[in-house]
Parts: structure tokens; sequence; C-alpha cells
């Protein structure tokens, strides 16, 4: 579906236009025609393709999708895919941008994402001194969008993690905090595999041969690639604690056990006791003097109470009860 | 076995020719041969080795069998071994595609691996336009076969895995969800020497200083590195799931036991008081009035049950029962 | 907030200036200004930005804050963010500091970090012959305050672990181990966020190409990388020894419990033994001629207490009470 | 001990040679020397650093021992330290092998390992077209042999994992399967020892700076290595199953154990059900009607019984018993 | 404190001189002064160097001391650290050893190490032909020495866990155990810290650009880096059996809890059948026949008794007991 596609001169925004005039814009000098696709059909990239001279194999990886993040030149040219990622309830939703972006084109192509991305066609209209930089800036600021949301899902991750903690060590263990440990781990996993490769591809813009299309830029995307860092160190260590996390959780687990272990071994000795004791006067010997005592009965209740009061006094010390 | 043996020029078939003429039809001018094996016998693949000047340390090495995934060149030929994977049913089935490829010619070999390669051949013939760049395309269809062919080896370790999870929080845990657990870290380390070296290996041919053979055609394989990439790290996610559920797993079975030896206890404890309290009455004291009254069975029953309910309730409100 | 504004000319201290004087100053010949800001407001940093001709994407990320330690250089001027590190109750307390480094001035500010720099200026308008070096001196003392400021930190951790290595081996297992354990570790991670990117970003600073500003000075930057390297891997090793010490905790733990099992296991059975004892006399059996005997009763009781007795002298003998 | 010492020109062998000869043989054109030594005491070694002039602190490492796997370059000659591994019953049994390579000469010498290299020496002298390539296809062949005696090692490794395998899941744990899977471990650890470093060192004869005297023959060390890597990664594998089977174990123990404890929780309940009811028909009170009863004692038992039955049923409907 | 001052020319002592006359000394062709001093006070470094024109950082770091090992370059001299390490009886004691080295003194300084190093001086004034090369020499044999007295330290940890190895598979677990191999990894972990950065400084000795001070003995130096590397790979195996052997201690562990556990049920089971037989005839029931039998009692006595022996030759056969 073709969201906007607008052609801009000396970081003016000419006009909206329609695909079949694009070629007649872009040889426009300075000029270049931004076009936003949402979930495109095989026409319309094929379109697209005839429009801007685009790769086979780029065009075939945006067709199909499925495709890590990366950044992929072709001649003077670069195909450059991104994930999106949103926190649902069962886990991280994960869409996907690719962007294509010639000396005279942008050409930005989203896929199982509902979110758009007009604030950022707003942002670059309003500065104009930098969208005079053409396509690399818009393309530093796609990439800046979608990693600047990046940073909302890391906060939940945070959040999530936080929760957890403090239940693992509030309440006793239970199924659910095992349960949702797993799931932030996965959750984490996923959203490295979003945030790693694209950091990885990104410090390839900044710094060592630049393609040449973005090559006025490498200050921007050191500022993108930085922020990748963070977003992926952020992970890393959430990923780390979810693993001690675990760890520690067993122990707890482990703990609980123990005590419980502790009570039943205490409780078990109490009663063990009376009824040892109690088993004793009942016994059928004949020659039992206490039996006949007038006061037999209550002093060995009371016997066997003392006894088994004394072992819970004991074990109440010593930490079992 | 000799599966075909077809000469082309400009990207079109020529004609399937025998084995003997091969020699007439590589000095054509922008002519090659493509040779299809299967589990060739020595004498095979020593005449091959005649007619293409193989070298003969890649010779042996396809005879013996067992290589890594891997690229070498000799001289301007290069010799690649890939593994095939399949799945079934106690494990992967390895299976090995040896390619030799020169200028004029391309020799694929296969070894415990019945699935063909025919429709590459289709594919490629159809395609006459990208043929016409020789035997570094074939090259590439055939690798971007067996890649392509890894996927649903991944998607059907990703269902296991994901049958695991479900069965893991759902129901007690049991020996076969760990037996499951290693088969499947066990496949995936099976899976992951097929697909790790192999992407080691096609970087070669992406970037730095690549064999002549395939010089013209780096973005192709740039594209079959880039989805081995996919695959290494879909291995790399699931490898590091399966060690968090055997973990995870581990303080399921803890929990468990937790629960159960919680239950033990309850139990434990209220027989022991019915018991301890019964044995009183038993007792053989002369002077224990209660003994003869008219309900003292009735009272001393209802005493009994009332205390072990007054337990079980309390033991239950605590989550023990 | 400004703390200060001083010029510096061939290592002596001019005088304290206004901000608005700083152009007069910074054309002086060896001459540069040295300005320390805390919390600055926005519109500080601009009249900054205005000033010394400070980067964009650089002032931006010093206003938003929340940035990676890093060293960034925008044409001849450094960018370098530095993280401080203070432990208070609840964990680690981390600041941030940002440096700006020209030719011809220094401007630090701090966030969300109390304890000022004043001793750093006081020591270099006191090693005059150091600060001739000029801006490229003062970044080196204000980074290798920061970083002797680690070591404290580093040493407030080791003794936490030692103080729970201690606490493991001398008394049970407690939750409070765990939880201590896991904060440690929690810190552990924090630390190395602020310690280990910015070596990292040191090591560039030394060898290598070595930005211009600072090139006068690489073996000043070697000795704080170097002292970072200590940092790290000092709290690499407290890493690694939590995680060692969660596991042995755990080991321990079992180990507990293993006590426990066996003691209640060894009480239990002196008590069944006692209790199946007494209940054979207490059977109703026409002829059990020992009921009948004299001394029946004490010898019954003592025949009881014997068994019991040999069962505990068997029991500790093999270390199980 | 000197094992053999022969001449050869243009790959064909001259003769045996006393040692002191050496000196005029290897002034002949096309000829080497290639000297076999077996456990050699100082003195010989001293003859052979005179003869060929071997460099002092090769030689020293030579009678030393215990030498990483290492290739060094003297000058134009090497010195290659390679390590056997044989199995025995209580692990591997590790020797050594120093190979120094020049120009005209091949020495070897092994240390602590039995088996003779002499089918090596007798392959080389039947394909003589090799040979031609003087001392650097003769370490080529020695290393090759060193290198394809791992294999059986590393599949007895492997089986030894299938066996540990099949056990651990086919019966209950036991130290047995621990202390396997620990030796198992070790043996990795020792086997990695000998292959990891090789590999590194044959990778400096392939590829990049070849030392003179190896430089025309990469590709046979090119295979060298091949073969090292799938030993290595061989290795890894079982490496990472022994791990991960550490941990299944420990699951598969606290599953057992688990089971027991449902058990002894299942007939504790049952056992205790039965002593309470016949407890409370022990009572003495004067009025329980059912103590007169005809049938009150079989019915009494019947109640019991079926009591117990019916929990027997239970327990083992949720799999308890 | 001065231990030695000493100056050589042409590899010759030439004799003892006062650290005064210095300065005449090393202008001598071809002599160099060699000066050991232990714990030196600030005033002797002054001295030192004033003498030698050492740089001011390198003398600070001798100063503070805690330094890691490295090896850093100033202008044309080297100051190295290295870390001496003793066993003693609670752990691993850490020296440190300073050298400077410059083209005409080597100036040598240790911290907290009570050996001295006289047999280093006495080998290189007995090989006056290796002295010649000058102080290069003498650093190669000092670093020879430090890491040569590293063997001994290694094998006592190896020894340490053999022990531990021992013990773990013969007796049963306890915390002795536990508490040794957390402190072996501990010793691991200080002696990593040791001999890891050496290694990675020795590197830059050997290869690439090497120092000019040491540029003729980079093969002496490629021996210490051997050295090095062979204690860190031990330190490594250590390192990773020591985690092994900690998680196969916590099956170990588990696995005599599940014993005791099997015990218990099994005790439990065999009383809990006595306790409630010989209950049933000690119920008040009337009609029970056997109780008038004159044999009842011993009947009932060999019935109790036969059933638990029944039971325990069961639990005996499936190895409860």
């Amino acid at each position: 579906m073709l969201i906007n596609c607008v052609a801009y001169q000396d970081g003016k925004k000419l006009s909206d236009i329609p695909v079949a005039d694009i070629s007649e814009y872009i040889i426009l000098p300075n000029a270049f025609v931004w076009v936003a696709l949402k979930d495109s059909s095989p026409a319309e990239l094929a379109e697209m393709q005839f429009e801007f001279g685009l790769h086979e194999l780029a065009v075939e990886d945006a067709l199909v999708g499925h495709q890590r993040p990366k950044i992929e030149e072709y001649g003077d040219s670069l195909f450059v895919v991104m994930h999106t990622v949103e926190v649902n309830d069962d886990g991280l939703h994960v869409g996907e941008v690719g962007v294509f972006v010639g000396t005279t084109y942008v050409l930005s192509n989203r896929h199982g994402y509902e979110q758009s991305f007009n604030d950022v066609r707003t942002r670059c209209e309003r500065e104009s001194h930098h969208l005079k930089q053409g396509p690399a800036f818009v393309l530093y600021a796609l990439m800046d969008e979608v990693v600047d949301r990046y940073f909302p899902v890391l906060e939940t991750l945070e959040n999530e993690l936080w929760k957890i903690e403090e239940q693992m060590f509030a309440t006793p263990a239970c199924r659910t905090t095992l349960e949702q440990l797993y799931q932030l781990k996965r959750k984490c996993v996923q959203f490295k595999h979003a945030a790693g490769p694209l950091m990885e591809a990104v410090s390839k813009l900044d710094g060592g041969r630049v393609p040449y299309v973005v090559a006025n830029s490498t200050e921007y995307f050191r500022d993108v690639h930085d922020h990748l860092h963070r977003i992926n160190s952020g992970i890393d260590s959430i990923h780390e604690m979810v693993s001690t996390a675990i760890q520690v959780n067993l122990s707890l687990i482990s703990l609980e056990d123990n005590n419980v272990n502790k009570r039943l071994a205490a409780w078990a000795a109490i009663f063990a006791v009376a009824t040892g004791m109690v088993g004793i006067w009942g016994m059928n010997f004949e020659h039992m003097p206490e039996l006949q005592w007038q006061y037999g009965y209550p002093l060995a209740l009371s016997a066997v109470l003392s006894t088994c009061g004394y072992l819970f006094y004991r074990f109440r010390k010593s930490g079992w009860l």
C-alpha cells in the first residue's frame, strides 16, 4: 500500500507526486523522492524497482521478508533492513522495515508494523537545513526513530525483571516466577536478534570505508550506533541477570525445601515421642504400679505434654520450627 | 553413479553429452560442462579428475568423505564441501555434497543424500541470462538450494522446542522432557556443525580477496552468506533456550519436590496427631473418668476428627495441601 | 550551574573570567579556558555551544544524558562521557561527567554527582609545567580522578564478597546470603557498564591514530587505560567468584538438606522401633507370659531403651546424628 | 636411540648412512637426510645439533620436553612439536614428537610414544614424485600421520559419551555415571590441549607469510589444518554434550528423588491411616458398641483394608505409586 | 634497599660500583649497569630516576605498586611489571617485580617477595657470550626465572585438584570439599591475573614491531611467551575442571540425598507395617478368636517378623537398603 510519495529539492518539499512522475523529479538538481510503502504487494515493488532501478536480490529480500537486520551495498545504493519491536501480551512482536536508499531516492517499506513514520517525515521537513543533505539524512532519521522506539521496550523488560526480582525474594518460589523468567529470557533473545545485527551493520556506516551515499553523514550514524550500543548492553545486562536469577531461584527453592524438611523432621519427632510415651502406658503388663495411682492419668498426660513442649522449645530455638 | 552430464554455451543448454566428450566441449568459447554424480565410485572420480584436471587432495577428500563444510582454492578452481541435513526419527541425518568448480566446469557429487538437485538445474536452464555467468552461478544456485533446505530443518527444531516448552510448564516434570531437551541440544550441535563452518567459508566469497572463478557473483554469495547467518543465529537461539530450559526444568522439578514434601509433612502431622490422641485413650490407667462416660467414645472420636479437620483447614490455607 | 570559568596561559592561571569574555581569551597564544558546569541547563549549554562552537550532536547527548561512556571525535575536538560510581545503601549510584575538549578549551559538565573536581583544578594549577600541555592534560587529570575514584568502589565490592564468603561457609545457608550475592552481581554488572566501555574508549587515545588534540599526551592516557584495565579485571574476578559462590551455595544448601534428611531418617527409625515394641506388649493375647512377670514392665522398658540407645549409638557413629 | 638415518636425493633413497657421514650427503644437490630418534639422550641431540646446526633454544626445548604443540621458526629452519595421544585404561596417554626441519634435513624425535613412524617412511619412499619436494613433504607426512592417529581417539571418546548417554537415560542415576562424565570431560580437556594449539600452529603454514622451507607445500598443510579443524570441533561437541549431560543428569537425579518422595508420602499416608483406625478400636472406652458385635473384628479389618485399598488406588491413579 | 649495583662490559663483570658512579660507567662502550633493589624507598627510586633518566609515570607506578603485569615503552626504554606467585597456607601470595630496561642499564625492583634473584645474576655472569647482548638478555633471564617459578605453583594447584577429586568420588560429600573447590577457584583466578596479562605483554616482544632495546633477542622472548602459554592453559584446565567438579559434586550430593531418602522410605514402610499389625491385635473387640489361641502370641510375632523380613528382602533387592 502506498502511504506517501513526495519530491524534495534543496531540503524543501516540492509536492506529493504520483508514482508515475517519479522519474521526472529525480533528475532535477539536488532533488530526491521519498516514497513510503506499507505491506507492499509484489506489483508495487516491481513498479518501484522499475522507477528506481533497484537491485533484483534486494527486491527479492524485501518481498520474501524475514530478513536479518542488515545494510547491504548494491553499487552506490543501499538496502537496509531493520526490525521493529513491540511488546504485547505474550512476547515481543517483531515487524520489518526495509529501506532502499540511492542518491536520488529513499523508499521505505514496512511489514507487520502498524505505527507510521509520519512524524519522521514531519520532523525532516521542518529541519530543512538537514534535509538538504538528501537521502542519507532521511535514512538517519528513519533509523534514529526505529532505534528510539527500542528504548521503551528495553525499559519494559527492565521493569519486568525488576518485578520478578522483588517477587522472587519476597514470596515463596512458584511456577509463575520460573515461567516469567523463561519468557523474559526468550524476549531478550528475540530483542537481541533485532538490535544486535543492526548495531553491527550500522558500524559499517561510521568509520572505515563508508558507502558513498552516506559519506557526508557518518557522524549521525555514529550516534545511531551509539544508541544501539546502549540498547545492546542493556539487553545483555538483563540477559545476565535473568540467568543469575534462575540460578538464585533454584537455590531459594532448595532453601525452602530445606526448611520444610526441617519442620517435617521436628513435628515428626515431637509426635513420635508422644505416641511412644502413650504406647508405654497402653502395654498390658500386670505389674505397672503407676496405672493404679489416683493421679496417674493426669501425671502421664502432663509428662507427655511437657516432653513435647520441651522439644518444641528446643526446635524453635535452633530455628527448625 | 552419473546423474547428468550436460554442456552449456552462453547460458543455453547444448545437449546431454557422454563423459568421454567433455574435453571437446570445454574448449568452446563461453561454454562449460555441468556434471552431477551421486555416491561416486573411485573410478568415476578418477575419470573426472582426468577430464577436468582436478587437484589430487580435493579428489582424495571427496573420496574419503566426512569432510567439514569448507571452500578451498586450488589454483583457479574451487572445491566446496557442504552438508545436507534431514530430520529423521532419531536425530539429524547429515549427507555431503562436494562441488568442484572451475572456469569451464561444475562437478557436483553427493553422498548419503537421496534428494536430487534436478530442480536447481531446471531453474538455471530457465534463467539463461543468469546462467551466462557460467559455473559461478551454478555454484550459487546449488549453495542456495542446500541452504534453503536448511530452513525447514530449523523450523522443525523450533517447533520441537516449542512443544517441549509447553509440556514443561503444563505437566509435571518427567524423564521424557529431559531426554527430549538433551536430544534437541544434540541436534543443534549437529546442525551447527553443518551450517557454522559453511557460513565462515562463504564469507570468503564475498568481500576481501575473492577467488577468480566467482569474482563476478559476489553479491549472490553475500545473499547466501546472509541466509546462513539467519540459520546460524536461529540455531544459537534454540541452543540458548534449550540450556535455559534445562535449568528451568531442574527448578520446576525441585519445586514439585518441595510441594510433595509439604504435603507429606502436612498429612504426616495430621495422622500423627490422630494416632497420638487415640493412643491416649488406649492407656490402661485405672482412673480415667472419661472412659466411663456414656458418650465418651463419640466425644473422643469427634475430638480427634475436629482436631484433624482444623489442621487440614490450616494447612490448606497456608498452601501446603 | 556554572562552577568555574578560568583562563590559563602557558600553564599559569590568568584569572576567573565571565562567560561572555571567553572569546577574547581563547585567541591569546598558548591560552585556553577551562569551564566547569554542574547539572547544566539547556540555556547554559547553548551559550557554551555558541562560545566554543561545539558540535550539535555532542551537545544534544550532553543534554539528554544517559549516554554510555565514550570518546567521540568531532573534527578536531573531543566529546568524552564518563560515568561516576558511588556506593550507597541499595546499590550503586551512577552519575555522568561530560567533557568537551578542543585546542583552546575544556568544558566539563557533571550530572547527578555531588562531589566536585576542584582538587583536580588545584593539582593542575600547581603542576604548571604539565598544564602547559594544555587541554589534553586537563582531560587526563579529570579522567585520572574519575578512574581513581573507582578504586574504593572496587574495594567495597571486594569486601562485600569477602563477607558473604565468610558467612556462607560459617553459618547455615539463608535467603540473605542469596539476596546479597544477587545484589553483588547486579552491582558488578552496573560497575562494568561504567568501566568497561571507558577502557575501550581510552584505548583509542593511546596507540594507533590518536586524535590531534591529545597527540602529545598518549603516555598519560596509556596510564589511565592501565588503571581501567585493573579495575575491569578486578570486576571480572568478583563477577566470576560470585557465580561460583552461587553454585557452591546451592551445594551447601543441598548438603544441609541431606543432613536434615539423615537426622529425620535416624530419629524416625528410633521412634518407630520404640513404638513398634511397646505396641507388641499392648496386644491383647491371652497367653503372653511376660505380662505376668513381676519385673516384666521394667524389663520391657529397659529393652526398649537399650534398643533405642543402640540405634542412637550406631547412627551417631555413622555420622547421621 | 637412533632409529634410522637415511639420505635421499631427487625423491629416491640413496642409502642408510652413519650419523658421522651426514655432512657429506647434505651438500649433494636436491638431497636431504632424514633421521629418526626415539627418547634421545642429550648426547645424541648434541651430535645432531652439531651436524645440522640446530638452534640452541629448540634443542633445549626438545631435551626438556613437556612443550606445548607449536611450530617455531629459527632462521630458515622449523622446530615442530606435536603431541601423540593414546587411550589407555585410566585416561589419555600423551607423548611428544619433535621435528626439526631444514632445507637439507628432517630430524624427528619422539618421547614417551611407542608406536613407530616407519610406515610414514615407507609411504614417502613409495611416492617418490612427492618426496622430491624434500623435507617439507616429510614434515607433512609426519603431521598427517600424527593427526590421522587422533581420529580413533576421537571415536573412542564419542563412543564413551554414547554409552554414558544410553546408561543415563536407561538406568537410575549412580555415582559411576557421574565419575565417567567427569573423566570424559578431563580427557576432552587433555585431548584439546594436544589438538588445539597444533591447529593454531599449522594455520601459520597455510596462508599469510609462510616459512620458506614449506613454501611449496601449503596446500598439503591446509589439508592437515582441515583435519585438525574436524578433530577440534569433534572434541568441542563432546565437551558441550558432556556439560549438558552433567546438567541433565542432575535433573534426572532430582526427578528420581521426587519419585521416591512421592512414594514415601503415599505409603506413609496409607499406613498412618491404618494405624490411626486400629488405634481407635484399641481405646478403652466402656461404651463402644461395635466392640461387642459378633462380626465387629472382621468388619473393622475390612474397613481398614478397604480404606487403604482405596487410598492405594487413588495414589496409583495420580502416579504417586 | 639496594641489593647489588654492578657494571658489565662486553658480557664481563667489571666490578661492584657505588650508585654515585653509575653515570661514569654507562658511557663506556658496550657497557651497562645492573642494579637490584628490594622494597625500594621513594628516595632510592628518585636517585635511580636521576641516574638513568627514568620516565616519571613509570617511577610513579613503581612507587605505588599494585600494577597489573605489563610491558610499557617509554621512548627507547622499557618498564616491565611482573607478579611473583607463592603458595602459602591460606591462598596465593602475590609479589611484584618491576624492571626498568634501557640500552645501558637494567634496574630491577621487587616488592613483597622474599626470594632473591641472585642465581639469575650468577647464571648471566657465567654465560658471558649471552650477556654480551646486554640489558635485553638480563631482562630475558629475569623473566625466564619469574616464569619458571610459576611451574611449581601450577603443579601445587594441580595436585590440590587431584586430591579434591579423589576425595570427592571416594567419600560422602562434605562442606570441606566445597570450600576447597571454592578456594582453588579463587587461587586460579589470582594466578591467572599474574600470568595472563604477562603473556599478553610478552607477545609484544616477539613478532610485529619489537621495541628497539630487545630487538636482537626476540627468539628468547618467544620462548618465555611459550612457557607462559603453557602456564595459562594449565590454569585454564584447572579452572574448567573445578567448575565441572562443583557441578558434579552437587550431583553427588543429590544422589546421596536420594539414597538417604530411599532408606528413610524403606525403614518407615517396614516399621509402619509392624506398628499397624501389632495395633490390630491391640484392638478391644470381644470376638477375636486368635487372641485366645495357645500359640497366638508367638504366631503373631512371627507373622510380624516375617512380613517385615520379606519387605526388607524386597527393598534390599531393589537397592533401596
